[in-house]
């Protein structure tokens, strides 16, 4: 396996949530208040719900940084449910089961599926797994991962650029999504990560599952609700001739430079970063969750109902842009250490 | 790891193409002739140049088949190079370097990115390599796959939906590929994957990297020239509201069966296989060889060239859809053997 | 990766150590008191200093586990650190550092090595976590481990066979163990782990890093101290005949069973478990860190010093063989899952 | 995963033996007369029988290297079998099944259990990949990761030191082994192998698959036939004080650096190496094929037979120490790769 990996653990509404991070170099300054900036940025977006007022996540470092910086070994991230005290029965870890049980399960989404491949009877086991809610963690571990390739001169940022067919436009966006939480419905959108600073050669050509952009793609796809992925012009290559998409190769002889004019490739050539900047998109569905509800079946009985509604926001496509900043760094920081090796960011520094 | 691995070597003009695919339950029937036919859709399409007259791919089966069926232990795969005399000069694995090297790099290949990376004066030591000549093991991986899952009821099948801006119509398409070859220009486009018969639960939604689509998404974007993946109404979903996107679950009390009426998930929920069929599209850019080179360096005297022509095809959709086929094959199957386990094809279908 | 993984994180005098475990199927009945008393056994035995007095570690569960029954995902176990407040400032996350260097590095240690590998300055940014207290996690996911393989009939136990040179015989090992501590001296010696109830088949032997025994032994000489491990005849095979080593097959009509009359392979042939007892064992080298200081070398200074002396246990096999159960039981479930896939512990109760 | 890996396929009297190496680094000069050799001692040794003398085995690279250096690319090796045409009806590829099945399966041999994991009804469809042949392998990829040590300033050897109970006096192992070929009975033994130039840190102790010392485990344990793996002092530690363990550790002013007057530790400390040579020993069973054949029972007929004879050596502890060889130097070139990253040799050599 690579040096860089790392797990996240929790149920939506359990005590906590937990992430264990391995193989960051030693040596990086970790800054809690950056961390906790991101996962608030997670939390708002225009178009979220009732929750997002309870929550407002912290991290909690308790492995792995020690006066403030990274010694080695694993980092263990937690962020505390707030609302832990309302959910204690419903979710205790022992004793007698209470509270109902979900079982209208709900389309899009994990519920049906969950229950019948592990064979539970109750939606909740599933459902407080699968939730968006898991990618608190990923943001806590993308900003580790984050810290480590700021030292490197390498900075993540991520834009939205479509929602509900709206391209660009911010309040033409809003007046969607208002008109999408008026009918009880929700919309889904594009967000775009860029990487500036990425050095030449991370990725390999020599095997399929090391390639730069495959590792993008899974971990763009890995985000709930995302349902597409794309590098540099994407989709678009469709649509063109191959001397409108390859970017050209110039040499500046004053800074013995080479450099390109265009970026078509988003970044990525061979399945290796070619040292421009790394462009990514993704799309995200709308929130399966609708204040309206679909149609659905319940799972005792059999019967016809309307799907339960456990969240209630409209559209969450600027947290999952967050995400997406935080699932780019982990994959760029991974290949930042398969390539030059370190254990200490002094090596990468110097290689 | 998964039980289920393979890795491919070889380089584009070597002595041959090798690939060891572990992980096959025992038992199950393999056909080379239907292997061979998948090669051989790989090296067709309209659109393809000279080389394809030269090859004729065909599979060897040195390990892990006994009397036309697996036996557990790894399947080597081997395909030769029908044009390696030709070749084995400037490819010989000892001896003194004989031949130009290739130094004016390819705008949208790995060359100039590889030779940084492995420290290589000669891009022919990256070409070799990263060339989609690779993906013809691949295709021989993905047929021993497909004869696994035929063996328990899943079929998987490709087509090309956009060629250059063209959609689905087939006339248009070759149109617009003679067009771009008289430009001596190349064209890229969108093929969709779809398999059917699939159990439910595959993959997870318990961890990132476990998610069915994350899988599927990283295999898509692993082939040569992919740009973009996306999973049923994928980035379309940008411009719907949720109650347009989402599937319904019905239930038939006749049959007993739960079922959708529609598909926009592309048949994954959660990331896991809902049973519906799975849908899958992927891009794939215009081939960067043009036979109208695009501007480039030369890597040792750092003037302006124009590329060199290392193939001469102008579209090759068709047989990255192929590819697609088979990359799909492989992530289904190891999804079934996580899922079932399955040291024997009599185990899987007992499950 | 295989489906059953977990990670541990935390330093020895850090606020807690944690453990992410995942893979274990769902509907395994968890029982807190159970790993607790593991707990207790790796905090005791002849030998133990004066740290142990203050520990009594507790697992606290905090996900995966609902209504005391496993629901598939990950299982967040905690161990708090009971003397946290006396090491809060010394192990501080943020802030200034505070408190002395340790600087006189410990021969045996991971203190030296360390230093040089990660670049720091303070030997305590490695010996807090490679400290043998890591162990106690691994206990813990044991714990969790165990509960999910005697659900399927399967358990395992540990004994010490040898302390100091002295071979069975308790009461001599306690006299020698007095002995080592009125010297200021360590003592090692040898624990064997037993597993009952094995199916056939875990394992295989197509590829190396497939082998039963070869994860056994990882996972075995992982465990902080070990140097040496062996299964079934070992190490006295060397001594020998063919005759007088391998396990003659014999089946018994009545029955309807193949059986042997003797278990010198230990339970594992040809990389897989034959389905008699597992029988491993290991050695663990004597404490280094002796109240009698070895010479060694203070980091800064360069001159010869005596070695610091963090801790003051005398003797640690049983507290390794508990450690060495945990492990086997992890490698047993891990090869379970591996082979009967099992998402649920009712798929794997049916294969 | 790892940079560095392996597959190895293909069975005992199949038409060839072939492996995939992949991640080591580029620029690395590759000799086949030096691969060779080590294949060469493989199948040497006092005590070996016939079939010895119709291989020879030569190894075949076709992909990775070019002019004699590494390109970054997948290696692909090959033995040919040069028994093959006696062979090709029984192990036909496709075809009708010929030639008698094998069912009476041999004690101490994968034949019982893997006929049942993988539920076949020929104990040749196990064997044959379960055979000691398939180390010809990874004797072929140690060469090459051999290659790239010694580029590094890293040698690799191995002795044996004890056959039946014979130390070290070489007259009395032949003696025992002329014995043992008398009376149809096998012989085992232990092997040593000893790694020079080793740098420090190799391995982590951050997590317990991380650990050098446990991966040389795994590794050496993986080997056909091995029952236990020590490192250093090994098992020794289990009569010894601490004071007679450790190494302890020095200063020497003049040439400014540290060492160590003893290497009890055998090169590892808190699971890195430690700069001192890696000293590792496993202990080989003896073979389990006697001519004069252990009780076995016949798979069809469950009556109770002689076990069939396959293969007719009395003794090769010698040709596994050369596996061992080669075991130890993937682990060892792994370990640098990671720690050092390294895409091309020059890079690893400014580290």
């Amino acid at each position: 396996m690579s040096k860089l990996r790392f797990m996240t653990a929790g149920e939506s509404h359990g005590p906590q949530l937990t992430a264990i991070l391995e193989g960051i170099p030693a040596g990086v300054k970790i800054d809690k208040e950056t961390i906790d900036e991101d996962l608030f940025r997670r939390q708002q977006g225009y178009g979220r719900g009732g929750r997002m007022k309870i929550e407002s996540d912290k991290v909690e470092i308790v492995s792995g940084v020690r006066f403030g910086e990274t010694i080695g070994s694993p980092i263990t991230l937690v962020v505390k449910n707030r609302d832990w005290q309302n959910w204690q029965e419903r979710m205790a870890v022992f004793g007698e089961p209470k509270g109902d049980k979900v079982t209208a399960v709900r389309p899009g989404h994990a519920d049906l599926v969950g229950v019948i491949k592990y064979n539970r009877s109750d939606a909740r086991d599933i459902l407080e797994r699968s939730s968006a809610r898991e990618t608190t963690m990923r943001v806590a571990v993308g900003g580790v991962c984050k810290a480590f390739l700021k030292a490197c001169g390498i900075t993540i940022t991520s834009k939205v650029i479509k929602i509900g067919g709206v391209v660009d436009d911010f309040e033409a966006m809003k007046a969607k999504i208002d008109e999408a939480k008026t009918k009880g419905d929700t919309l889904g959108g594009v967000f775009e990560v860029t990487v500036k600073g990425v050095p030449v050669g991370l990725g390999s050509h020599i095997q399929w599952d090391r390639k730069l952009d495959a590792k993008l793609a899974m971990a763009m796809m890995s985000i709930q609700a995302i349902k597409g992925v794309e590098i540099g012009a994407g989709f678009e290559c469709a649509n063109l001739f191959g001397s409108q998409v390859h970017d050209e190769i110039f040499y500046d002889e004053e800074t013995n430079k080479i450099y390109r004019q265009t970026n078509r490739a988003g970044g990525v050539e061979g399945g290796m970063s070619n040292g421009e900047d790394i462009v990514i998109r993704a799309v995200m569905k709308p929130i399966p969750t609708l204040m309206t509800p679909l149609k659905s079946i319940d799972l005792e009985t059999k019967k016809q109902v309307l799907a339960c509604k456990e969240r209630s926001d409209t559209c969450a496509v600027e947290a999952a842009a967050v995400v997406g900043e935080a699932m780019t760094a982990f994959v760029i920081a991974q290949a930042m250490v398969d390539r030059f090796g370190g254990d200490s960011l002094t090596d990468i520094k110097q290689s």
